[in-house]
C-alpha cells in the first residue's frame, strides 16, 4: 500500500481526500452522470467500485430495495474472485470472517444397508497452487458491505441511492456516436420514507443492468434470457442447527438411497451452515410453485437424507426454493450482431441480468462480478478518451462466451445431482446408485479448477494475442487470468505477491522477466534498454499514449523481476524509469523491481515456467488477465499490441 | 471467528449487541467505575481494550489531550506484539498498512576513502521461525485507532474522555481490603470547548497510570524513576525525501567516519522515512536544550552523514530531540514492598509510568503494551472472583524484572551507538571505527530476539512452574511465549495456527498432545481419560472453578492436538467435552480439535519438539505465556496448578 506521496495525511490512508471532503449525500438523483448503474447486487457493486477508482468519472448507482442487503442469498466465493478482492484491497477482511472450504466430502448408501449413508471419498476442494487464495463462503450481504464500504472511500465516492424502480429507459440513437453526449434517458419511480411516489429523471452517457434475472434494464432493450427451463426444484436453507453428522463443517456431497440428495455447505462464524435440498423427489414430475413447499417439508427432507444421523434446526436464518433453470441473453449490449466498430454501445447488461443458472455450483456471484469487473476497465478508458470503442464491444464477446460455458457446465452438474429424479426414477438399486455417485463425484473433482474460477479463458481477439511466444512462460497462459506467485521486492526485501501489484485501477501491467545480469553487455539482462524504448522512443506505448501531465506509469506500470537473489542485485544501478516520481512531492517509487524468490518451491521463473535465457514480457490486462506473451526485447510486438485499440479518431 | 451462536445477526460480526444498542457517550466522566485507566497511549488503550472484553466490568479512560493521537512518537513493532495484536483480532489491519522490516543493513565508512560511507554487512531482520509475524512499523496513532476500534466494538464498549487533567488521586486505605469497595478517588480538571475549566470526581475499586514518563499517577502515589541520565543526545524526525542512498527502504544503520551515526527506519506508505541522528556529534560534552537543535541541524547532519549520498527532504512530518536516559520505578504497584499477599494493590502504572528508556531499540511502546496484556486479564480475574489478589502482586513482580532487563539492554545499545561520542572522541582511526561499527553489529544480531520481544520469560513463582516435564514439549519454554505453530482443525480441514485460538479473552487454554491413538486401550490417545477428569471430577478446575451456569470452557479452554492427519481422525468417536454447546442455541463448539499439519517443516509435534509417546499438557495462560507443561496423564499437577491462586478467601 502507498500512501503519503503528496506529503503526510493523518487516519486512514484507504481514504481518499474526496471522501473525506464530502458532504451529505443529496436525496435526488443528480441529472447527469458518466454512467448510470442499475442494481445493488455483486455486478452492480463491482461496477461501480471499480469506477470509483476514477476521479473524472461521475457514477451513480441505484436500487430498488430500501437499504443494502442484510442477510442470504449467494454465498460462494472462488479462488478467482478472492483473487479479485484483492485487486480492491479487501481480499483480507473476506478471509478473516468467511468458512473455508478445505475438503470436500461424498456420501451414499451404505452397500450393506442402503437406508444408511457412509462417506464413500473425500477431496482437498482446491488443488496446491492452483490460487494463493482459498475457496470460501461468506454471505453476499458481507460481500456487498465490503463494496460499499470501498467505493465510499475512492478518488470518486460513491453511495447509492435506494428504493428507485426503473421505469423507462431510452437511449437517443442520434447522440449515440459522440462519445461526450447523454444518450441514456432514464425515468426512476422513487418512493419516499412517507410512502410517496415521485418521479426523478438522469441522463447518462452509458448504463449498465445489474438488476438481476426479472432485469428491467433487459427488457427495455427488448432482450430475453433464451433456454431450458429444467424441471427439477430445490430448496435451500441456512440454518442453525446440532446434529452428529460428522462432516457437518465441511462442504458435503450426500446421494441417499431413497431420499434424494443434499449438499451441505457450511458456513461463515463456525455454527451456521446452508442445505441445498432436493424436493422433487417430494413430488415428482411436476413444477412446483414455492407456496407449495415449506420449510417444515426442507427439515423433514434433510432428515431422512442424512440417516442414520440426526440434525435438529435450531434457528432457520433463511431459505427458499428454486427450480433449476439455465438461460442466456443473446447480446450484453445494445448494438446489433453486426455493428460497426466505432460505434458505442451505450446500455449494457451484466449478472443474472444475461445469464441465470443454478446456484450449487457456486458460480452465480462469481461470474456475475467477473462480468462487472470485465467492463469497469473498459468503460474508464474509453471514458477517458485512452481507448476506442472496439474495447466496449469486447464485453459482449468474451463474458457471452463465458456465460455459455457456464451454462453447459451448470447443466451438467444439475443433471448429475438430480438424475436419481429423472424420468427413470424406477432405477432404484444400489449399483445404479452409486455409480451414479460415482460419476458426480468424478465430475466434481475435474471441474474443480472450471469452479475455483481460474479456467476462464478469452480467446484469440482484440485484447487477446495468441502466439508463439507462450513457450516463453508456460505458466501464465494468454488469455486466462495472471498467475500470481510469489517475489522479492528489492528495495526493502519484502516478500510479496506478484499478482497483488495489479490494483483495480484500470492500469496495464507489463510485467518483464529479465535475462541473467550476469552479461554485462546485455545490460541489466535487457532490461535497460526495454526501460530505453518504453521511456524514449516515439513508437512506445508510454510515449504514444500516456498523457503527458501524469506520471510515467499513469497508464503502463511495468514491473520488472530478476533472476537473481535480491542480495545480488543493486538499486544503484536500476534505471530512474524503474523508480518513476509520484505525487506532488515527486517522491521515488520503490516498489516496481523484484527478484525471484530463491525459496524452494517460490522462485516464479519455476513456478511459472519462464525461460531463463530469452526473459520475456507479459502483458497483464486491467482485469489481471494475460493479453499476451512477448519476448523481452520485442519491443515491436508491445507497441503493436496497444495499437490495436488505443488509437482513437 | 465464531458467531452467530445466539442466533443469525445481520452485519459486523465483530461489533457486539452492546456496541450496536449504546448510544451517545455522556460528557462528563460516571461517578464510579470498576476500573479507572489515565492516559490513552499504548499501555493505557491496551489496557482499556482488554477489560472492554468483560461485559461487567466497568472501565474509564481519561487523557488530558484534546483527542486522539493522529501523528508522531512510536513506531516499531515487535514479533510478539504483533502475536498480541492477533489475540486483539486486528493483526491483519496492522499487517496491511505497516512497513514489514525484512533486511538490516550496515554502513561503515569505507577503508579506502573514511569519508564515504559503504554497506559491510547486511542480516536478515527476523530469524525464520521465531514467529510467525513480521517485525513492523507503523505509525503509533494508527495502532491507537485500532484499539480505540476494538474497544469500542467490545462487550463492554468505551470511549475515551478526553482533556481531562488528573490533579489527585488519593486511596482510602480503611475501604481498600474489601473487594467490592471503591477506594481510589481521583479529582480532573476538565476543559472544555470553550476554554472553561470545571473539576470531576470519579471512585474506582481500581486504577492504573498509563500516563507516560511524566505520570501524574505515580507523583500521586509518591514513587520516582531512578537510575542514570546519560549525556548522549539524538534528533528524531519523520520525512519524506528524495535520496540516492540505496537502503533508504531497508532498515539501516549508518556510522560514518567523522559525521556521526544515523539509523533509517522505514516507515508505512512506501515513501516516509524515520531517521535517528546523532547530535552530540554536533555539540560535544554538554546537556542540550531542545530550543538548542534545529530541525536545520537534523537535516544537515543527515546529509554529512551519508556522504556520498545525497538526501533532500521534501517534506517533515514530525521531529524531536531526545537525550538517552534509563530509569526505572521500585514498585509498580501501590502497596509497600513487605506485603500481605491477600492484600488488594489498588493502584498500577504502567509502561513508560514506570520504565523508560532511548526509543532506537523500537522497545518502548512493545514493551509499555506488553506491561498492560500482563496487567488486564489478572485485573479482570480478581474482579470477577475468579482469582485470589495473589494474581495482581505479580504484575508489578513480572514486569519490573523485563523492565530491568530493558534498561540493560537498552544501556549497552545506546552505549554501542554513540561510542565515537564518549570521552574517548579523539580516537577517531577508521579501525577504531570499524571496530566499534563491528561490535555493534554483533550485539544487534544477538539480541534480534530480543528486540523481538519473544525472549521474555518470568522466573518461577506463583504463575510459572518450572518443572522436569519440559522436556516433553522442548519448544514451549516455561514462562516464555506461547510460540505458535500450525495445524489442521479436524471438523474442517482448515489449516490454523494453534497461538491463534488464544484471544484477549481472560481465559485459560490447556493445550493436550495426544498419544498416538493407534493404541485403542489408551481411549484417543488419553484425551478421553483428560477430558472424563476435567468434566466430572471433582478435583477438576473446571468443576471447581467454573461457574455452574456458564459453558464448560468459560474458564479453562481445552485445546486437543492428535499427531495423525485429519483424514485418519474421526470427529464422530470424540467426547462431547471437547464440542461444548455454545450460546442461547446450545450449537456445537467445532473448533477445539486439531491435528497434525503433516507437510515437511509443518508439524507441530516436530517443531517443538512434543514427546509422541508421553504427550503433553500446555498450560497458557491468558496473556499468552506458557505456565507449565506437565505429562498428558498428570491430572493431579493440573488441579494443583489451579489451586496455587483461584481459591477465594
Amino acid at each position: 500500500m502507498q500512501f503519503h506521496e503528496n506529503g503526510f495525511v493523518a487516519g486512514d490512508p484507504e481514504r481518499s481526500q474526496a471522501a473525506r471532503n464530502m458532504g451529505e449525500q443529496p436525496d435526488t438523483l443528480p441529472k447527469r452522470a458518466d454512467v448510470l448503474i442499475v442494481g445493488c447486487g455483486p455486478a452492480g457493486l463491482t461496477l461501480a467500485t471499480q469506477l470509483s477508482a476514477f476521479a473524472d468519472i461521475s457514477t451513480v448507482i441505484v436500487d430498488k430495495k430500501q437499504g443494502p442487503m442484510t442477510f442470504g442469498q449467494a454465498d460462494g466465493i472462488a479462488c478467482r474472485t478472492m483473487e479479485m478482492f484483492e485487486a480492491f484491497s479487501f481480499s483480507e477482511k473476506i478471509l478473516k470472517e468467511s468458512y473455508w472450504v478445505n475438503e470436500t466430502t461424498f456420501w451414499r448408501p451404505d452397500s450393506k444397508q442402503p437406508a444408511h449413508i457412509v462417506r464413500s471419498d473425500r477431496m482437498q476442494d482446491t488443488e496446491d497452487g492452483l490460487s494463493e487464495f482459498p475457496h470460501v463462503i461468506l454471505s453476499q450481504a458481507r460481500v456487498h458491505d465490503r463494496y460499499l464500504e470501498k467505493m465510499a472511500q475512492n478518488a470518486y465516492p460513491i453511495h447509492p441511492f435506494y428504493a428507485r424502480n426503473l421505469k423507462t429507459l431510452t437511449i437517443d440513437r442520434a447522440l449515440a456516436s459522440q462519445l461526450e453526449r447523454y444518450p441514456v434517458r432514464a425515468e426512476f419511480e422513487v418512493t419516499d420514507a412517507e410512502g410517496n411516489i415521485r418521479v426523478e429523471v438522469i441522463e447518462a452517457r452509458f448504463a449498465v443492468g445489474c438488476d438481476g434475472a426479472h432485469s428491467a434494464v433487459r427488457a427495455q432493450l427488448g432482450y430475453q434470457l433464451e433456454g431450458d427451463s429444467v424441471n427439477s426444484a430445490w430448496g435451500v436453507m441456512d440454518v442453525l442447527a446440532v446434529t452428529d453428522f460428522p462432516d457437518i463443517r465441511m462442504k458435503s456431497a450426500i446421494h441417499s438411497a431413497e431420499e434424494g440428495s443434499m449438499l451441505i455447505i457450511p458456513r461463515e462464524g463456525g455454527h451456521m451452515v446452508r442445505l441445498y435440498i432436493e424436493i422433487a423427489k417430494l413430488r415428482e414430475n411436476e413444477r412446483l410453485a414455492r407456496e407449495e413447499i415449506t420449510l417444515e417439508h426442507l427439515i423433514a427432507a434433510a432428515q431422512r437424507i442424512i440417516h442414520p444421523y440426526q440434525i435438529e434446526v435450531k434457528d432457520t436464518v433463511w431459505w427458499s426454493v428454486y427450480q433449476i433453470g439455465q438461460r442466456v441473453c443473446a447480446s450484453f449490449d445494445d448494438l446489433p450482431e453486426h455493428r460497426s466498430s466505432d460505434a458505442f454501445p451505450r446500455v449494457f447488461i451484466a449478472g443474472d441480468a444475461c445469464h441465470t443458472h443454478s446456484p450449487k455450483a457456486g458460480q452465480g456471484m462469481n461470474v456475475s462480478m467477473a462480468d462487472a469487473f470485465n467492463l469497469g476497465w473498459k468503460m474508464a478508458a474509453v471514458i477517458n478518451q485512452q481507448s476506442s470503442p472496439a474495447l466496449l464491444h469486447s464485453y459482449s464477446q468474451e463474458r457471452h462466451a463465458v456465460a455459455y460455458e457456464l451454462i453447459e457446465f451448470d447443466k451438467q452438474i444439475a443433471k448429475l445431482f438430480s438424475s436419481r429424479n429423472s424420468t427413470q426414477n424406477d432405477i432404484k438399486d444400489s449399483a445404479e446408485n452409486n455409480s451414479i455417485a460415482e460419476a458426480f463425484q468424478q465430475y466434481f473433482q475435474k471441474h474443480a479448477r472450471y469452479t475455483a474460477g481460474v479456467e476462464t479463458r478469452y480467446e484469440a481477439g482484440l485484447l487477446t494475442q495468441i502466439n508463439a511466444s507462450q513457450a516463453l512462460a508456460t505458466g501464465f497462459p494468454e488469455g486466462m487470468r495472471f498467475h500470481s506467485a510469489p517475489a522479492i521486492r528489492l528495495a526493502d526485501a519484502k516478500p510479496v505477491h506478484l499478482g497483488h501489484c495489479i490494483k483495480a485501477d484500470g492500469r496495464w501491467r507489463l510485467f518483464a522477466f529479465a535475462r541473467p545480469i550476469a552479461d554485462h553487455q546485455d545490460r541489466l539482462g535487457g532490461i535497460s534498454a526495454l526501460c530505453q524504448f518504453l521511456e524514449t522512443d516515439e513508437a512506445s506505448p508510454v510515449v504514444k499514449y500516456s498523457p503527458s501531465d501524469k506520471p510515467a506509469d499513469y497508464l503502463f506500470d511495468l514491473r520488472v523481476i530478476f533472476q537473481e537473489s535480491f542480495r545480488e542485485v543493486e538499486l544503484e544501478i536500476m534505471p530512474e524509469f524503474l523508480m518513476p516520481r509520484q505525487g506532488s512531492l515527486g517522491l521515488k517509487d520503490y516498489e516496481k523491481i523484484f527478484c525471484a524468490d530463491k525459496r524452494p518451491d517460490e522462485n516464479v521463473f519455476d513456478m511459472r515456467g519462464i525461460d531463463r535465457q530469452t526473459g520475456c514480457i507479459v502483458i497483464v490486462r486491467p482485469d489481471q488477465y494475460v493479453a499476451t506473451i512477448l519476448p523481452l526485447e520485442d519491443i515491436h510486438g508491445l507497441a503493436a499490441y496497444f495499437d490495436r485499440f488505443m488509437p482513437i479518431e
